[in-house]
C-alpha cells in the first residue's frame, strides 16, 4: 500500500450504543475509525491508535479492505480494547456515557510508522491532546493540520489542547464544545475567538442544524443533509471531518483554501448524514461513490435553489 | 391610501421584555405589528386587530408612517390593550410568560374594512384561530392565504386551527409547534404531515438555525443570517413571515410558486435577523431598503459560495 496522504490519530474502539428503540453491542467505533472510513473515499489514510489483544480481527480487516492503513494501530496484547457504552435520549438531543474502559491507554504513546511521516495532511481526531501533540511532533512537514476535540479534554487538559490548536490550520468542534472552550454563547463570536488562537478556519458542528464555517473568506452556514430517519448520531462529527479532510488532501496535493474548505464541508455534510442513518457505522461503511455523488448533488442543488430561486 | 395587497389579522400589543441584561417596558409588540413592518417594504399591508383605549397613539402613527393600513385596528375605548410580559433565558433558548392581559379580546370579533376584502393575499398571524377563520370568511377571493400559530392554540383550539390550515396555501410554524401539532420529532416528516392537511408549502422556523421549507419542489434548509449579537427574539417569526408575504404579494400580483416562496424565505430570513438585533422592534423599524438589500445580497452570496465554492 502506498504511504497515506492523511495520517490520523484517534480512537479505534468497541461501541455499545443504546437508543430508545435499539441496541448495538460492541460494534466498530472510535473517532479514527469513522474518520478514516469517510476520508478513504477521497484520499489514502492511515490510522495511528491502539487496540487490545481482544480486538476482533474482522474490524481491522474491514478497515484494510477500504485501503485504510492499519500499520499505525498498535495491538497491545496484554490490554483490553477501548470500550464505550452510551445511551441517547429519544430525540438524540443528549447522550449519557454509561461505561468507558480506558485500559488500553495506560502507558501508551502513539507511534507514527516511519513511511507515513511525510504525509501532507494530519487529522488529530478526538482523543488525548498529549497524543495529538505527540503525533504532530513526529510528522515532518505536514501542509495541513486539522484537529477535533471534546468536552473532557477542554475541561481537563486545556493547556495541552491549546498547544494543539496553536499548531493547526483548522479546528472542528461541536457547538457545546466551542461554547465551553471560549465561554462565548454566540457561535459566530466563538468561532472568531478560536481563530484568534491560531487556526485559519474553524468549523462548528451543530448536528441536525448543520455547521458554521468561519475563515478569511467570511462566515458560511451549511445546513445538514435533510434526513427522515436519524438512528444514531455516534461518529457523525468524525465522519464529517473525514469528508472534509478527504477533499483537502485530494486537491492540489493539499489545499486548505476557502474554496477547498467549502467543498470539504459539503462532502463532510454528506458523510455525516450516512453516519447517522444506522445504529453503529454500518450505513457509513456501506455507502459507495455513487451514493455519495448522488447526495452531494442533491445538497448542492438545494443550496443553489435557495440562493437563486428559479 | 390604496387598498392593501395583504390583509393580516393578529395582535397589536404592548410588550414588556426581560432579557439577562436588559428590559423594555410597554414597547410596540404583537404578531401583526412585526409582520406588517417587515411586509410593508414590499407590498401594501393592512392590519385587522384590536387595541384598548390606553393604546399609545404614537405606535399607530409609527405604523401609518410606514404606509400600513390601520383602519382595521378597532380601538375599544372601554378595554385595556393586550399586554404581554416575558422573560428570556440568558441564551434565549427558552422564554417564560410572566403576565398576559387578554381583556381586549373579550367580546371581540375582527372586522375587515370593506375596501380591503378584495386583497389578493391574507396572512393569518398568530392569534385565536376563530379570529383567523372569521377574517378568512370575510375575504372575497384571496389568491394566497398563509397562517402562523403557536402552542397555546394547538393545545386548546386544535379543531378550529385544523380548519384554518385546511384553507391555507402555506403554513409557518416554529419547530416545537410543528412537533406538537404532528407528534413527529423529525421536522422533515412533520412538515410532510402538515402538508397532507392541505397547505402547498410548509415552513418550519428554527430560530438561530434557520428554517426548513417543504413544498412540491422538494425540501430546502435555509440557514439564519449570521449575527454576532442577538438581543431579543420577540417577533422574529412574525417579521420572517412579513418578508415572505411581501415577496409573494409583490410578484405577479400574488405568486406562491416554489421560486417565489424561496425568494420569500430569503427576504424573511433577512427581516427576522433585523428583528432580533434590538430589544423590542426598534432595529426592525429602523431598517431601510438599503439595509435590506445589503443583507439579502450577503445571504445569497453565502449560500451560493456554499453550493459552488470558487
Amino acid at each position: 500500500m502506498p504511504a497515506p496522504k492523511i495520517v490520523t490519530v484517534g480512537t479505534v474502539a468497541l461501541d455499545t450504543i443504546l437508543t430508545a428503540t435499539s441496541k448495538a453491542t460492541e460494534v466498530l467505533g472510535g473517532s479514527a475509525s469513522y474518520f478514516a472510513v469517510a476520508a478513504a473515499h477521497a484520499a489514502g489514510v492511515g490510522i495511528v491508535a491502539a487496540v487490545g489483544g481482544d480486538f476482533p480481527a474482522r474490524h481491522l480487516t474491514a478497515l484494510k479492505r477500504r485501503g485504510i492503513g492499519t500499520e499505525g494501530i498498535a495491538r497491545r496484547e496484554d490490554k483490553t480494547s477501548f470500550r464505550w457504552t452510551g445511551r441517547y435520549s429519544p430525540d438524540f438531543s443528549s447522550r449519557e456515557t454509561l461505561d468507558v474502559q480506558l485500559g488500553i491507554f495506560d502507558g501508551y504513546g502513539p507511534a507514527v510508522p516511519e513511511a507515513w511521516k511525510d504525509a501532507p495532511c494530519v487529522f488529530l481526531a478526538n482523543g488525548d491532546p498529549e497524543h495529538q501533540i505527540s503525533v504532530l511532533l513526529q510528522m515532518r512537514r505536514p501542509k495541513i493540520v486539522v484537529a477535533d476535540s471534546m468536552n473532557l479534554w477542554i475541561e481537563h487538559k486545556r493547556p495541552a489542547l491549546e498547544a494543539v490548536f496553536r499548531r493547526c490550520d483548522g479546528i472542528t468542534l461541536n457547538d457545546e464544545e466551542a461554547r465551553q472552550l471560549t465561554g462565548e454563547h454566540n457561535l459566530l463570536k466563538a468561532a472568531r475567538r478560536i481563530r484568534r488562537k491560531g487556526p485559519r478556519f474553524v468549523i462548528i458542528k451543530k448536528g441536525e442544524h448543520g455547521c458554521l464555517l468561519d475563515d478569511a473568506a467570511g462566515t458560511t452556514f451549511v445546513p445538514a443533509y435533510p434526513l427522515e430517519e436519524v438512528r444514531d448520531p455516534t461518529g457523525a462529527g468524525d465522519s464529517f471531518a473525514g469528508g472534509l479532510m478527504g477533499v483537502l488532501a485530494s486537491e492540489n496535493g493539499g489545499d486548505a483554501s476557502p474554496g477547498a474548505v467549502r467543498r470539504g464541508v459539503l462532502a463532510g455534510t454528506v458523510w455525516g448524514a450516512f453516519a447517522v442513518e444506522s445504529l453503529g457505522p454500518r450505513r457509513l461503511m456501506a455507502a459507495d461513490a455513487t451514493d455519495f455523488r448522488s447526495r452531494l448533488h442533491a445538497l448542492k442543488r438545494m443550496l443553489r435553489f435557495a440562493a437563486d430561486p428559479a
